[in-house]
């Protein structure tokens, strides 16, 4: 198998699952008890909690763990979303665009700013929006996860930082984390991370929050995660994030560059005449969009199946969706051709270039079956 | 060592994490994704859903995954917070008894009915609140997570769905399932589970919910789990959910005799002179809340891990106050002699009874210091 659809998620890294493992066995206490094994596993939590922030490069901020990135995301967002106007981006991840839609229903002051070609934020239009004021909440994506275009969320955050500073900023890091060396400015009150996109496990995130910034709960009761996410602690899942962000950025640079290689020789051997690449030089090398004109993506995903080859359409989380709302958001309107490759940095450059030699064969052939 | 603290976590099952183990593995997909892994995945959770639905003997709800049972009880209450008089007990784990107050802060007409002796509720109290009118939502613990107190939460939802047929009627069953025969009636509309009470893993939970009732998500976003808990699935944590359960069932009446003749072998060895016990014979025998009259539980707690004894003092979710709300409310006020043991089916009697003629003697002992 040739798998290419890591921006849905990645194989759990046996490494760090092993390392784990002891809290699923003589060390699986609950981290509240106050005998030795549960203060023990409290410290394992703490231990990944310095982690995580050290791997930002941050120490203005806190990290509360929680069960993915849609929960970290919409704790971010619901925490503010008593007054004042809340702006986001025509690219976010639905779990940022959902919850800004139901507060939206709920009767609040949403706006959605447009998106460049490649689908990172149109920011002329993000900062005007910001200047007419009343603004309380922005939230920006890091990474966008259909194109892989980055948005310079630091940068963002100083400027309108500069504009309002009462204004708290957010952004999904969930596709940027472990991927992309950064350090988390200061400038940034909330940043959500994912676990499963970085070879950990399915059901931990967590949401870093800048030190004295007021949240609210989304779980409220016994009060784990300083009051703000209740729960008994996931110890396990914890570790194996801390565990595969280790090896992530352990070589977060030399994984950068092997991936940046990958992409490139795939666009290489990718055939021009029959698709349009979406994701430009300015993304993540992580994802790549590419859309086969007037060929069903989902149909391409089935052929390449047969061949062992795993690549996504769009984002999973609306796979079912025939058409993208991100892509259509780009300027590609009523595109159905969308095939999204996105990579890993364990993967063998021979396999991607037998994969997109593939994916030409496959689309080249369904072009032809259509004329007929 | 000798694990008595089973109502605080248990450790996962051996063989539910090697049956789950290739999710981790050759079969890590998103369950969103179109191609056949991620179809196959989806199925695999549907098989779940079954699973804990059939456990439950009901064919008139839907199971919802949840990240754990607090959060399956914070949307049950969250959902049902936007009117009329929200009435639950005084011995709610905090999950509940934090989300009322939470609603009380917000202005939420909500009521705490008073408990028994023995921690279950007060059926009068509870039923002449109800029958004041105005009440819109009504949660009742299943097993009282200090005491083991069980409230027949299927014929109070029966008796409160007379008075007021338009009553939603949610109850936490996190330590009873699994655990008590029990068969979900239609009467009640929520019911909250989790997969670590029962030897699964932390992080993973569910919501049973009747069909047709409109519930709100927590958490919006890719709309899984039918639009109502988004977040890419904990394929992993489910699966393990189903095998500690489908284990757990298999012989939950011979797990049930065999733990009530733990909890009696016990009891017939505690030294009565120095312990008041608060759990009755009503009680679940997987939970003995005893009170070591003027001794510390947790300085007992201490005492016992020295000979490899782990119990709990009082709900681990609570376990840094020096006093149970809990145990208050059943009428032992400033009471912090609390020791509660919790069984698991695999115990031996013989390390069962060690571990209480230890307690006798630590108790004992620390009475005599304190004379002196």
């Amino acid at each position: 198998m040739i798998y290419l659809d890591n921006a849905a998620t990645t194989q759990p890294l046996p490494s760090a699952l092993k390392e784990a493992e002891k809290f699923n066995n003589e060390c699986f206490f609950n981290p509240s008890a106050l005998y030795r094994g549960g203060l023990e596993n409290s410290k394992a939590i703490a231990a990944a909690r310095e982690f995580i922030l050290k791997s930002l490069r941050t120490v203005s901020h806190e990290c509360i763990f929680t069960s993915c990135g849609s929960e970290s995301d919409n704790q971010a967002i619901f925490s503010f979303a008593k007054r004042g106007t809340l702006v986001t981006t025509q690219g976010e991840h639905s779990a940022v665009y959902k919850s800004f839609l139901e507060l939206k229903n709920r009767g609040a002051d949403v706006k959605f700013v447009s998106l460049n070609k490649n689908g990172s934020v149109n920011e002329d239009e993000l900062l005007e929006t910001i200047a007419k004021g009343g603004v309380r909440f922005v939230s920006v994506v890091h990474v966008n996860n259909e194109t892989g275009a980055i948005n310079d969320v630091n940068a963002l955050a100083k400027t309108i930082k500069l504009i309002d500073k009462n204004i708290v900023f957010h952004s999904d890091g969930v596709q940027a984390y472990g991927k992309l060396p950064f350090r988390l400015s200061s400038d940034i009150d909330l940043y959500s991370v994912s676990a499963h996109k970085i070879n950990g496990l399915k059901g931990v995130g967590a949401l870093l929050k800048k030190k004295n910034l007021a949240l609210s709960p989304l779980i409220y009761g016994g009060g784990q995660e300083y009051g703000l996410r209740s729960g008994t602690e996931n110890v396990f899942g914890i570790k194996v994030f801390e565990y595969a962000a280790r090896e992530k950025l352990s070589d977060i640079n030399g994984y950068y560059d092997k991936v940046s290689a990958l992409n490139a020789a795939f666009k290489e051997v990718l055939d021009k005449s029959l698709f349009t690449v979406i994701s430009d030089e300015k993304c993540s090398p992580y994802i790549l969009c590419v859309s086969a004109n007037g060929v069903k993506g989902e149909v391409i995903l089935h052929m390449l199946e047969e061949f062992g080859i795993i690549v996504g359409n769009g984002s999973a989380c609306s796979s079912k969706n025939r058409f993208s709302r991100v892509i259509d958001a780009c300027g590609y309107k009523n595109n159905d051709g969308i095939v999204r490759i996105s990579f890993n940095p364990y993967l063998e450059k021979s396999d991607v270039v037998f994969a997109v030699e593939k994916l030409n064969e496959c689309v080249e052939k369904l072009g032809k079956v259509m004329k007929k």
